[in-house]
């Protein structure tokens, strides 16, 4: 089987990457959403990246946006959905493209946080359902594949050739995990990063610094926690049950609960546009 | 106080760097070693380092290299331990400098696994006494201060000042851990990266290549493993008491078993000189 036309479910932040990067690509892209306003900030998204690679704006003219669940999927090769991180809601999505699409369309779902075995009884392909999870598309260039116990190896390998065409690395999660690959292992720093706090090892700065200048990175564990939300890290790591992790809960809460929630509110552990750890001071 | 005189004890690879960086940043040095032949190889990696610096060979010659303990130590404002990483052995090289050093001099261990209490009371002057702990210092500049319960204030203050006078970033740690802060966060990296690979989630190289595409890095965690060393690794993972810690270490001791213990060998996860995660394919 070979794949043309692509069919992305949900214009937002992921959604409207992935899609660009396949008509760049060279794929027939549709991108469907509920809200026929998201299309209008995907485009702007889209034409920001498109300037940031130094590409004119026309690729965009190629997409269509369609608020037309039949008319998205059509006869797509391949279904990738990055709907609102809601099991219910994926499940009814998944079960509307389910009655819609031809019966050789694959099912993708982006989702970071379920797994693909919890959505599968609502697809009406399992053996053509898998996680297919992009981080930024175009800076980090990784895509997880993660079947469920009934996806098939055609499908495994399908995507992983698919990836590959997307210009991303392909890494394979065998077995169900949590946070796939590298997410299982930046929550495992994030978690003893957090200790080291909570246990008044280190502060904040330092903790950053030394995995800063270690490792020659531009932010620590820290600054990470800042760019990615810290109510996103907090849904994660108040669900471990270990005494760490619920006294590092116990801390992102009460940032949380001061507005605090990192980069996107202007402030987390450090305050923004201007972090201190972005300070040439910083470091000494 | 006014640092001068630096004494290192141990003239093996860290010590020969800190003595190397302490006589470029204008620090009289001397290094101890209780094998004159040591010094030899010292100054051919000194002789390496000043050539990767563009620099000359002069300054190796300011350094003091004695086998004598008190001529080493003679006026010295500071002592750096270095020496093999057993406790028995720290105890008494602390117990034989606490009788010949003035009582002015600041005791510091640059000692990576053991903990500042464990060696406290082998020193006549426990206030003065402190972990230094340099990671490689000439790429990676982070020094941790890692005082015991007993070290004075000004200590922790002036080795700060003493790290970055050696052009590192100090970082302090608050309360003694082991593995100081990057090291404690390494460590967990490269645990979630053994659970990932013994839970048969992941391969080696789809979990490398994840840690590398997405923070852009040179290698991965079992990269890294094969540049610190197996059996450095095994060493602290065997000490750890869950399943999860337990099951790694099986796995690096087959490793271990077989003669592979990393680059020192020649092969661990990856064989060497020519790993495949140095090669510009490893990354689709």
């Amino acid at each position: 089987m070979k794949i043309n036309n692509v069919c992305i479910l949900g214009a937002g932040t992921l959604g409207t990457r992935i899609a660009l990067q396949a008509a760049l690509s060279g794929f027939q892209v549709a991108v469907y959403d509920i809200n026929a306003e998201a299309f209008m900030a995907s485009k702007k998204v889209m034409a920001k990246i498109l300037r940031s690679l130094s590409l004119t704006d026309e690729i965009i003219e190629k997409i269509k946006f369609t608020t037309d669940p039949a008319e998205a999927v059509g006869d797509a090769d391949i279904i990738s959905e990055s709907v609102t991180e809601e099991l219910p809601l994926k499940r009814q999505v998944w079960a509307q493209f389910s009655a819609l699409a031809p019966a050789k369309t694959i099912f993708t779902t982006n989702t970071s946080y379920l797994l693909p075995s919890m959505l599968v009884d609502s697809v009406d392909r399992p053996a053509l359902f898998c996680a297919f999870h992009f981080h930024d598309v175009f800076y980090s260039k990784v895509v997880d594949i993660m079947p469920h116990p009934g996806t098939s190896e055609e499908v495994v390998t399908l995507l992983e050739d698919f990836g590959r065409a997307l210009k991303q690395v392909p890494v394979i999660v065998r077995k169900e995990n949590p946070g796939y690959v590298f997410n299982y292992m930046l929550m495992a720093v994030i978690g003893a990063a957090g200790k080291l706090r909570t246990k008044e090892i280190a502060s904040i700065e330092d903790i950053d610094k030394s995995w800063m200048v270690n490792f020659h990175m531009p932010m620590g564990p820290f600054g990470i926690l800042d760019s990615i939300g810290l109510d996103t890290a907090w849904h994660v790591t108040h669900n471990l049950e270990d005494a760490g992790s619920q006294a590092f809960a116990a801390l992102l809460k009460t940032y949380i609960d001061a507005g605090k929630l990192g980069e996107k509110t202007g402030e987390g552990f450090y305050t923004y546009p201007a972090p201190a750890y972005k300070d040439p001071d910083f470091l000494i």
